[in-house]
This record gives C-alpha cells, structure tokens and sequence, in this order.
C-alpha cells in the first residue's frame, strides 16, 4: 500500500434542503480513501460494529483497498451519526452522535501497512494519532486532520502531535481556535510553529489556502450549480491532497520540496471536494471517473487563470 | 475626461476594532475616483454642502480629477453616514445616515464630460443613473453599482436602467437578491439576462467572481494581516476595475472583448480594494504609489497560479 488512512468508518443520518437520508455509508477515513484511490493504492485503518453491511464492505473492496486493518467487532455497532443542514448549507446541528465501537477504537497498524510511505491521520484523539505514527516504519510524509473538540480538551496531547506532522489540514474556524489568531495569515504563522511545514485551511464553499513559511497558494472553492450534500466535502479534499501526492510519490521534507506538485495536490483536493457535494454522501464516488477529475482540474485552470 | 464617476461624495464616522474616527472624508464616488485615478483621467459629479473642506477638495483635485461636475450647495451639509463594524469585520451597522444635500441630488453632466467613453454610475437611484446615461454622448462602456434598498423599492426601474449597461459590479448578497437565487451561478445567469453582459460579484475578503455568458473567473481575495476598516473596499475594486479599462482604452461591446484585459481588471478592482481596508477611510490612497499597486498585481499571480 501506497498511503495508509486512519480514522472513522461510519454511518450516517443527513438531511439537506434537497432532501434526507436516514442512514448511509460515511465517515472520513471512508472519504478519504474513496478519494485518494483515484490517485493511490490505499490501506484503510479503521473498526466498525457487525452491522456492517456487505455492501459496503464491498465498495471499498472493488477500488482495490487493502481492508486488513478494518477491525470488525462482534456484537458491536458501527459509529453513527446524524446531522440537519442550514437552509443555505454553509452551518449544521448535530442531531445523533452513537459512538459505538467507535469509542475504543484503538488503531493497530496491520504488519503489511507498516513500510507504507504516506500516512493521513483523520480526525480522532491525538495520542491515537501518535501510537499509529509510532507502528509506522519509514514513512515519507505524515500528515493529519483534527477538531474543535480535540483542540479545546486535549491541547497538550494534540501539540505533541502535530511535532511530528508534515502537513496539517483544518477549517479556517479550526485554524482560528487552535492559534488563538483571527486573521488567517497570523494564524497560519503561529501553526507552523507548532511542527508541521505546511498547512492546509479549508474555507468551504470559499476554497482553501495552501501555507508554507515563505509562501501561501490560494484557490477559490469550485462554483457548483447544485449543492446535494457537503457531508464529507473537507474528508475527500483531504484524500485529493494525500492522495495526489501518494501517487506521484512526492514527499514535502524540507530540502525537496516540489512547490508546483503541491500546488496540484491542493487543485486536486479542490476537484474531489467539490464533486462529493454533488450527490448524498458518497454517492458521487461510485461514478465518477479519473477523466472527469482532470476535466475539471482543467476547469480550476480556466476559471483562475490571468 | 476618460472616465466620469457619479455618486456620493460623504463624510463618514467609522468604528472598527482598531479604533474609531468621527468625521472623514467619505461616499462612494471618492473611493471610486481616487481608485481609478491611478490608471485614468476622472471627472466626478457629485454634491457636497457648503461644510466640505478645502482639504478635501485639495485632495481630490491633487489628483488631477476634474470637479466641474462636484456641485456645492450654499447653506447646505454634506452627507453624513457612520457605521460600526462587528468584530470580525464582517458585519457593520449603521449608526446615523443624514442625505443631507444628497437627498436631493440630480446629477447634471457638465458639457465638457459629455463625450467621455468611460462612465461608472454608483449607487443612487436608478432613474437617477438612467438621466445621467441619457446626457452622455458617446459612451464606450457604462456600468455600475445598486444596493438593497433599490433592488427592493425600485425594482421596475432598475431593471429598465440595467437594460443599457454593459456591466453590473454588486456583493454576493445583493446578487443573490436581484436575482432571487441563492447560487451565485444560477444567479448570475438570471442577472445576465437583465442587460448586462458582464457581471462582476463582489465577495468580501472571499474575493470577486466575474460572470460572463460562457465563463466564468475567479479571484481569492488578498490576505491582508491587518484590515484596519473595509469601508469603501467595494468601491476601491470598482475603480481598479473601471480605472483599469478605461486606462487601457478597452471596450467590452460584444464582438470586441479581451478577456485577458477583463481578467487584469479584476485583479486591479481586487489589489485596489485590498490597499484600502490597510488604513482608515481614504488614508492608504494618501500615499499609494503605483509601483506598490504593481508589486500587489504580482503578489496575486504568485499566489494563484498553478
């Protein structure tokens, strides 16, 4: 395996303006892989209850995923969660979180995963985060994901962390919280103190904003005539990101960095994220095609060119 | 004259988190032509009352702006607004709005502006905009500004005063009013159907879109570290934008448009508006050079291209 993505596999509960599902595949280490397997071969490090469907294992399955280190519990339920949208979609309530088997999740790194150079750590307890770098041998390039939740309750626990990451990828309220900053710019300055060279803030519907020392690289978010669903938007820029950079085998140590293929990483982050939100949940994977991502990393080049 | 602004020329109190100012030189048409006036000729029709500085007239004329058409009212007061802004800067209220002599503003074009081929309307009546197009001979290009309170109380006559312009240059909110759709692509279609054959939506520290009938051009907006008052941001990136083609001599008739020009344009409207929210009111055009306008148009294109 190429890339290596550890976090939740879940089921979820969404309703949007354009209507509402009770109960569909999700959660963001599913996302991601979904994602990035467009670009990367992909190990999924994940648990989920025996109510698992067959189905969905199967999904997973046919985009050539090594699903060893999908830990099934017996008797248990997979995490479940469920969530209303804002009319316009930018906000949304919470309405069901079930943990579940979710709770204990305590990653092992299957021996076949541990030479994999990339690893994405989604967003689960810090110190989680660090025994699964720890099981890593040789990795490349680590980055990683994390919450409001984890940002106010396990402070400590998350710096420790992220001493150890190459990248970190966040929304812009996430990025505000975790620096204590407002002003995005200050706020990115003082998070690259924290460890990580580069740092990636998700804006939503407003795009992302690529950050290294001396430089930052901005893409608006792609203008979408419909917005079905953004569950899942932010996870699959992620898998675009890592996953981008898995397959061409780029790694972002200091020293040989490749600026131009990280500014591609970021486009195509942008493409995933943006074709997710056309269809409920995962949906839009289940058909899109590698010639449609790079026609609209096309359309990216259009539509900011001058 | 090159290019004639019409519209508001004020006095403003203005609170930010970064202080405070109760009177200062302000109103639409001002932060228009002292944009514009980096790149073109500018004559300006407004009314002031007889309480308007010499100062402030010093200014404007310091920038070889023609005041033939700045009509002064004896015994009358000038303009008044003041505002607040939130925290974040993202939201404002207004705290005092006293038309004063602009209540009974009716622009009269001096004979010498008549032929100018550029023409900018801001944002007053739009009966109003319409008489001032009807004096023009000539026009190459006309277009302008509206707000929510026309676009609710006087819809039938904007839209028969947008039926004559070439381009509409609005926020993303009154967009979304205008056309009475949420997405910006779905709105700007309905608004290209109105009249104008370029639309230019504003998105605050989100950036600008530019719509035209088969494309569409996005910028991000400038990270600033510090935005010391975003007041007249928006009319900063009008006269960058209308200042840039008329300095040019670019025309946007169909059947004669240079996207790369327009393109341009909008990066100029954006790096003007970006340079007015780093001091308070007009004070960054105080000392603005050209050169620093270049450098920010490169800045721009560095952060953008991929």
């Amino acid at each position: 395996m190429s890339l290596i993505v550890v976090g939740s596999v879940a089921y979820d509960g969404v309703e949007t303006p354009h209507g509402k599902v009770d109960r569909m595949l999700g959660g963001a280490a599913t996302y991601i892989a979904l994602s990035a397997g467009y670009f990367t071969k992909v190990g999924i490090v994940a648990v989920v209850g025996d109510d698992f469907a067959k189905e969905d294992v199967d999904l997973l399955s046919s985009r050539g995923f090594d699903l060893t280190g999908l830990e099934r519990v017996p008797g248990g339920k997979t995490f479940f969660w469920a969530g209303k949208y804002s009319p316009d979609m930018n906000d949304r309530e919470t309405l069901r979180t079930d943990l579940n088997v979710f709770a204990d999740f305590n990653p092992k790194i299957p021996a076949a995963y541990r030479s994999s150079p990339y690893l994405f750590l989604g967003n689960i307890q810090p110190e989680l985060q660090r025994s699964v770098r720890a099981q890593m041998n040789g990795v490349r390039l680590t980055g990683g994901d994390t919450m409001n939740y984890w940002i106010r309750d396990f402070r400590p626990q998350l710096l420790e962390t992220l001493k150890q990451w190459d990248f970190l990828l966040i929304n812009d309220a996430e990025a505000r919280q975790l620096s204590g900053a407002y002003n995005l710019r200050r706020a990115a300055a003082k998070i690259l103190d924290m460890g990580p060279h580069t740092l990636i803030i998700k804006r939503g519907e407003y795009g992302a904003i690529l950050f290294r020392l001396d430089t930052h690289f901005m893409v608006p978010g792609y203008l979408l005539e419909d917005v079905f669903d953004p569950t899942g938007a932010g996870d699959s820029f992620a898998g675009g990101f890592i996953g981008y950079l898995a397959g061409q085998g780029i790694s972002l140590q200091e020293g040989e960095i490749d600026q131009a293929e990280l500014r591609r990483a970021v486009i195509y982050g942008s493409v995933m994220g943006s074709f997710c939100c056309e269809k409920f949940g995962v949906d839009r994977f289940r058909t899109l095609t590698r010639e449609e991502i790079e026609a609209r990393y096309q359309e990216f080049k259009t539509c900011t060119a001058f």
